[in-house]
């Protein structure tokens, strides 16, 4: 069981499964931002998580992924924002690799176009809008008929939180208990706040020095203080539940943000220390925290990078735009 | 027991000295830097730590008190750096609550002259100079003959840190177990290490919002993971023990680092969000991994504010020049 791989995991997934192919299929799937964070694997080769995590999809801002059976072809192609991706790239390989979870049913090579309609280096993830459209596009070019919680456990496969851009609006990874992590897939939740606005600050497009993955990795193998990170994103997945439910704006910030800062400070508690913040990082921070003891309701949160990305409802954009007139402001509930 | 106060402590102790004051006393203790930090409280009145720290001395950096009786004065006179200091500020009050602890053996107002050799805002805490100093002076003036280890629980009364800075070179201060702390003093490591070096490098004096006494107490009361924090400290010290005595500045550099950047963490996982840094901290810190990629030998440490202090040996000095021409070079053995 501990050995398993992402292809035993999706043919045991599939197997019952009796495709029914077309020549081509087109998916969307939204990008997502983490209130609670992913942060730490208990399965590596599974991108199984340490804790359930809870996030917002951005309404249109994700990946569109447009497949297509390829004739006489002996690879797969791949197309990104309209290029071709080169097949010794790191995202080529991981794009077939993700195909080639479903190639035991229906061989053939394809051809992969993905777009992404978010700013690059604005610090949102387009690798967990990628694989949760490149997923739906493989299940309708199939005609596979997955569910969305099937679709889900594929798409983790891909990458971790892909698995929460399945859906819209706000969504929960249920980290689950199975060693084959058949459990361990996004359901979102019922409820909508459309006055919800997310405000995203690129600082710098430098390419980070430690990828997402690995730092993650470093975190729990060095961290002392990681110890008590799955008792802070337990208590933190409670409060934003209840927070969503009551339409507790406050409630909802103060805890996203406690939880962004404290998957920094496991980060910043490894060997060698991790720190994905710039300097820039530094003087966003003490910015919010102004405007909060100003009374503005707005909140931080950060990922894997040093940018900085807001929280705050609609009746605060005046006086947020004032501050930091470069955001991108988007709506998650459209 | 659990409301022991200060007095109530410094009363037992002091109970079977027989005073044979003098005239007046001077007596000079240095600033200490913490390997591994203080952080956190067992009992806020007493400064009763809840972990192990231990510090290095900082030769002859650090506070000179000189301490005598005033005749026919209603109160104290404190004077710091040579200027007179109002008896409404926080300081006058705690030196003269210092005295308290001793008026009841030997009554009497005294004059107080501290000099700091420690540049201001340059993140040197002189209070635990200042206090290891005072107690020394007290000591000596009332000629009580007291041990290093009286004094080191005297000091530990005015200020948690100033039980370290009653020694020179590397110092352990035990917590204790003992609720009336009388177990809780520091003790000198007899090794040495000449080549040390301690670089100080003061990126702001801006006054810090929160004090390191509040911040402490935040985090404990608001950081779930803080309670990583005794372990991490507990493993660190035996660490640093081990490279001091190993000679291992690896070892002692790596440990030292992790430590603060540890003990930063936790303040950045408490609520709401206690950050000391400034940009420039981020500027400093990313230097210094830089110079480690490049092999030199240099680790970072920081307290309860923005400065950076580098910790290195004799032979990196040239290299650690030209990168931080305005650093301030401290040499802990004499």
């Amino acid at each position: 069981m501990l050995n398993l791989t992402r292809n035993d995991v999706a043919a045991r997934l599939l197997a019952d499964c009796v495709p029914a192919p077309v020549a081509s299929f087109e998916a969307f799937a939204p990008v997502n931002i983490a209130l609670c964070k992913y942060w730490g694997k208990r399965n590596a080769a599974l991108n199984l998580p340490v804790n359930d995590s809870l996030s917002v999809s951005l309404g249109n801002k994700g990946s569109t992924t447009r497949v297509a059976f390829l004739s006489d072809a002996q690879a797969d192609e791949v197309y990104l924002n309209g290029s071709a991706v080169n097949r010794d790239s790191g995202f080529y390989k991981k794009v077939v690799a993700h195909i080639d979870l479903f190639r035991g049913l229906v061989p053939g090579c394809l051809r992969v176009d993905t777009v992404n309609d978010v700013a690059t280096g604005a610090g949102l993830a387009s690798s967990a809008s990628g694989f949760a459209a490149l997923t739906k596009a493989l299940s309708g070019l199939y005609g596979l008929g997955l569910g969305d919680e099937q679709l889900s456990v594929l798409a983790r496969l891909g990458s971790g939180s892909a698995c929460r851009s399945v859906y819209d609006g706000f969504v929960r990874w249920h980290k689950g208990v199975r060693a084959d992590g058949m459990d361990s897939f996004a359901k979102p939740l019922p409820e909508s706040w459309p006055e919800l606005r997310v405000g995203v600050l690129t600082l710098t497009g430098e390419e980070k020095k430690t990828g997402s993955r690995e730092g993650m990795q470093r975190t729990v193998d060095s961290a002392l203080l990681y110890g008590s990170w799955p008792e802070q994103a337990e208590r933190d997945i409670a409060r934003l539940e209840h927070a969503i439910v009551q339409r507790d704006f406050t409630l909802l910030g103060a805890t996203a943000e406690q939880n962004a800062m404290a998957m920094h400070a496991t980060m910043l508690a490894s060997w060698p220390p991790l720190l994905y913040w710039q300097p820039e990082s530094v003087v966003a921070l003490q910015k919010v925290w102004q405007l909060r003891e100003e009374g503005v309701p707005v909140y931080a949160t950060m990922d894997a990078g040093p940018n900085v990305k807001l929280l705050f409802e609609a009746n605060s954009t005046d006086d947020l735009a004032q501050v930091f007139p470069e955001m991108d402001i988007i709506v998650p509930f459209l």
